[in-house]
Formats: C-alpha cells, sequence, structure tokens
C-alpha cells in the first residue's frame, strides 16, 4: 500500500498536511513547494523523497525525507503525516518503516526528525518514541519564545 | 575593516577556507557555489550573506550566516574562518561581532554555528566558546561513526 508518490497525489498531501492541525500556515505551504522539487528532480533525487500510503484512490498519509548535505549516510525525516480520520490504524508506522527500509537500501544510517516542543506536537513526539525514536538533542526557544526544536534520531 | 562580500573577493574566500585546514574538500567546494547565490540574489537576500574582514585588497577571512527557515528569527552561522596567517589577532571575534549586529539589526534572536567534535576543530570549538556560544545540543556520529554535531548557540 506504500508506493512512490506521483503528480495527482499532490493535492490530497497538501489536504492531509493541512487536516492534521499542528502544522502552522508557512509550514503547510512548504509541502506543495517540496513537493513540486520533487516532482521536477525525479523519484530517484537524493534531496526530497515522497512516499504515500495508498488505498485505492485516497492517500491515508505521507513521509518526505532527503538526505542531509556534508554528512554521512544521515537522512531528515521533513515530514510525516497521516490523515486525522485513520490514526492509529498503523499508517504512520507503515510509512516510518518503509521509509527506514528505503534509507538503509541507501546506505542511510541516521534517521532525524526535527519537531517542536508545545502540546500541541505531544502525540507527535509520543509517536517518534513509540517507533524508536530519541530525543537526541534540544534547542531553547528555537522557533520562538517557549517552543523548543526538539531533534529526534533514529539509528537504523 | 568589516564589509559586505563583493564578487572580487570569491577567490580570496575559497582560498581561505582550504588553508584553514579543517575543512573537507566538499566543505571547500561547498563555498563557491554559496558564494555565487549571494551574488546572484543579492547582498539583501536572506539565505546567504557574505562579509569580509579585509586589509586593504587582501581579505583575512569572511562569515557567511542566513535565515534558517520554519523558525522565528534564527540564524546559522555557516561559515567563519581566518587566514592561518593571522590568527589570533581578533579578525574572527571581530567577523562574529558584525555578525551579530547585523543579525540583531534583522530581528534574529538566535545565532547557531554547527560543528563537529574530532580534535581538528577543537580551536573553532573553543573560539565559539571564548566568543560567547555555548555547546547546546550534540548529535552522535552524525558526520560518520566517532563524529559528532556539536549544535552551538549564542543568544543576543
Amino acid at each position: 500500500m506504500i508506493s512512490k508518490a506521483i503528480e495527482s497525489d499532490k493535492e490530497q498531501i497538501t489536504y492531509i498536511t493541512a487536516r492534521t492541525g499542528v502544522f502552522s500556515q508557512e509550514e503547510i505551504e512548504t509541502v506543495p513547494i517540496l513537493f513540486d522539487e520533487y516532482l521536477e528532480y525525479g523519484a530517484d533525487n537524493d534531496a526530497y523523497k515522497f512516499i504515500v500510503y495508498r488505498d485505492g484512490d485516497k492517500v491515508l498519509g505521507f513521509a518526505c525525507y532527503g538526505i542531509r548535505d556534508l554528512a554521512d549516510g544521515v537522512y531528515d525525516l521533513f515530514w510525516i503525516a497521516v490523515d486525522p480520520g485513520v490514526h492509529q490504524k498503523g499508517v504512520g508506522r507503515a510509512l516510518i518503516n518503509a521509509t527506514e527500509a528505503a534509507v538503509r537500501e541507501l546506505g542511510g544510517r541516521i534517521i532525524i526528525a526535527e519537531t517542536s516542543g508545545p502540546t500541541e506536537y505531544e502525540s507527535t513526539r509520543k509517536f517518534y518514541v513509540k517507533v524508536g525514536f530519541v530525543n537526541e538533542a534540544t534547542i531553547k526557544d528555537f522557533y520562538r519564545s517557549g517552543d523548543d526544536l526538539k531533534i529526534f534520531t533514529k539509528r537504523i
């Protein structure tokens, strides 16, 4: 059910991002921009790779990851989002598993997921821990005063 | 003695980066690429700003900084390098002071400098501490096994 994203997924991916309720307007607007770069450079580019969890024509969730410059085998998980209507059904875990498998195949050693400190991200942080990530580093007040950058990592 | 970098500084900036002896070939090759983006987008773009410490026609050091996406008032200090022939003469500190002043004027709150764990970067890490940065976070084995990412921050 997981496959590389295709052009016609763009609208559903953007819609899911908005529907999660945890991303800022600026963050939501970033997704279609990255998706256009992904389409432009092709699915084999290392900068942005989009995968989707598909049920028939419906996209239930997506992940976007890419290689970190100037490091050896480090991949950023830029986005993972699941339609709020299908939470707790294993879509997120399946997307993480597929990302890990792909990163491992590319020779990756570490996946990094950056998230935020406030309460509305608590379920995101719990999810990362559940699928084996560790909150390895924190930058206080990064996003704004009272809103820390939480860097989660997973060795694969 | 500190001013915005101009096109003719490119060669000296690249040369200084190579001469420091601490950057990898890949990192050295990144500098002229960023410098070209800086020239292309103009000195007022927020992504990459280059400043130089100039003594007559000679560039003694440079810094490159830019705004971090999706955060409020966070600037990355991507590069700071001083010609090894003029170390300990205050060039680095002057570049940091100028960067801070510029970032403050742009409404910045935090400057982030990412560096590496191994011994050859020890003088870099000591320099950051001397000019008021703190090693706020570390990602183990980031660059490669045994080579950590050290994230230094300074609140301004």
